[in-house]
């Protein structure tokens, strides 16, 4: 059932592209592989998934079941995936058998867990911050690591679950007591992100740096700002070091390369996302090719495209407010798309839930005070609910 | 089942959106439907059509089935099209018993028949080439109107079909034996195109005035460049008409209006689209709010999206290669997305067929020369053929 991609005459569908995961990511990703006239086969457990309800096409099943992994290995050309947890080493077994799944499984299996990934990085003599497996989560373990740190769950963290951050021994109840790792507390100038994307062939193209402003008490991203703003210096130093890092991982597809700009001048890689990434989703009004389309590109075999970006852009995420769970309503679009340049994505979700990830903005403009400013007005105006208020 | 689209809190979907016609205009409206937190439906006569195979939801039946018809417009809050061939007094009906149907389907009516949509114009004081109904398809009609002339059957033209020109009388088999009108041949500096928004509160949004490049062998559109290469005086003229134009026959939707630039100085109407059309498909790579969302904001009493053009664009179509026909091949894809800023559209036909649209090209660059020189070579590098030859 499969054919090759390199062939120059291809019947359609070109490819059939399965998807693990069939979030936001893979909803975004599907619009690009349809346009460029692939079929998408989406696998996620919640039947009519936001990425389901777009492909046309989706295998309900969880990504721990390794015959439902199959089943879509089966049926697509190549697999990729829009998140981490996924049982890894069912794709490293349907990988020896010969199906085509990108990025690597040994690559997502070594950057699921946080301290392998840190290894990895390492090894490379990617500048990253100091590090230890913690062996026993205990208040010594931290103290002679040395204060402040954080420590990161190995597995599992996700939208700042699974992290904990230390200034001294005073709250020793918070120390996670799974297996993890400790990590200097790098205090952070900026905290900035590239998406890198590279092919089949080695060949990588590199966007721009995006500045990453986290809401500090919640610990989610609050917003999105790119190009940062940062010197052509520090951009073009971000930029390599994303670059080099995706290289000596030898990733292929898109990645999220999360970056510290320390106040002491230091730059290191935080942590790399081995998918299409939140920090990216500007790229789709604000850039010659978006970070969808590239990862379509890049792991059917395609040529990369243009990463040039052709206007300031800043992007929030539309939140599931607090207090509020249940069918998904969505208040003030009307007043949102009043103001010029404002792009919404509203993903597909039946229901709400606090802090759920909902939707997105992007807002583009001449500058980024202006793009900024017409943000934080949507930020206002447009807000996503569930029915019941809990 | 359906709900005001004018409450601030609406819950997801937002609404459903019936679209009749499952091609490329209504697959791409159907990516901006689903992206703004719409449902669409789509009615196509062929299973799997190109917008049913994004939409999730497909009617398979015929756009002159009044149960077809209502059958949509019974499941939609609102419905559009994407085609004019339509039974539109089926449409009638359904707009009178109080369904929600936009563009207004009196207005369809009228623009489906050349000759009441070119009397229209007249009436509302629109410059338009002189024009007569021809009450006999005779020599000596055509004799009496004068050459040079246009000869355009009333129904059912399309991409050239259903056009005859005339300079003199030496060709009277050509005259075409169907209900027509006659009208003044335009010896034309350029063909132009103006893409218009207006919403249902009267606001419109113009968008840049583009040049239709016509290959005058094959009666078909050659590429298309954006913006126009004219003096800025008469953009704003053309720009002026076209939106006087929508204003004067109260249309609400996305409407391409078609525009002749005279050689003698005039800028004249030629015909109008009520849809979104091929002349704007430069707007999704090429401007801030592309015409399909804006078709979207449109016809759901949403504001209407910046026009604003980001870079210079041209677009070729994508055609069925003569000499074969049957199962959709695509060749060159990989050549052609090697050049940078070059964004391709398939549009998902099992099927290619001689001149058929099978997709698009848009290439956007830093001046029209740079992106036109790069649409040149994708014409020769990416082919779409059926897989039999004929």
């Amino acid at each position: 059932m499969s054919h090759n991609l390199s062939d120059r005459a291809l019947p359609f569908p070109l490819a059939r592209i399965g998807i693990i995961g069939g979030g936001q990511l893979g909803r975004m990703m599907v619009r690009k592989a349809t346009q460029l006239g692939f079929a998408a086969i989406v696998l996620d457990p919640t039947p009519n998934s936001p990425a389901g309800q777009v492909a046309g096409h989706q295998i309900v099943g969880d990504f721990f079941d390794p015959a439902k992994l199959r089943e879509l290995a089966e049926l697509s050309n190549v697999t990729t995936f829009d998140i981490e947890t996924i049982d890894s080493h069912a794709l490293e077994e349907l990988l020896d058998e010969g199906f085509s799944i990108l990025p690597s499984p040994h690559l997502l299996a070594t950057i699921q867990n946080k301290l392998s990934q840190k290894q990895l990085l390492a090894d490379q003599g990617i500048a990253t911050g100091k590090f230890v497996e913690l062996e026993e989560p205990t208040p010594a373990a931290l103290a002679e690591f040395g204060y402040p740190l954080v420590q990161k769950a190995q597995r599992g963290g996700y939208d700042g679950r699974g992290v904990e951050i230390f200034h001294d021994d005073s709250e020793p109840e918070r120390i996670l007591p799974v297996p993890s790792l400790l990590e200097e507390y790098i205090d952070c100038e900026l905290e900035l992100a590239v998406m890198v994307a590279r092919g089949l062939d080695g060949a990588t193209r590199v966007y721009p740096v995006v500045e990453m402003v986290f809401d500090l008490e919640a610990n989610i991203l609050d917003k999105l700002v790119a190009p940062a703003r940062i010197t052509p210096e520090q951009a073009q130093a971000a930029q390599d070091l994303a670059v080099k890092t995706i290289e000596a991982i030898d990733g292929v597809g898109v990645f999220g390369v999360e970056l510290f700009l320390a106040k002491d001048g230091r730059l290191l890689v935080n942590e790399i996302a081995p998918r299409t990434h939140n920090s990216g989703h500007y790229t789709i009004e604000a850039c010659v090719t978006d970070q969808f389309e590239q990862q379509i590109r890049a792991i059917t075999g395609l040529p990369l495209g243009s990463t040039e970006q052709l206007k300031p852009a800043v992007m929030i995420n539309l939140l599931g407010a607090a207090g509020s769970s249940g069918r998904t309503i969505v208040e003030g679009l009307d007043d949102a798309l009043a103001i010029d340049g404002v792009a919404v994505h509203i993903y597909g979700k039946a229901e709400s839930r606090p802090l759920r990830k909902m939707g997105h903005v992007t807002v583009i403009d001449d500058t980024i005070e202006a793009a900024s400013a017409k943000a934080e007005q949507v930020r206002e105006l447009l807000k996503i609910r569930g029915e019941r208020a809990l």
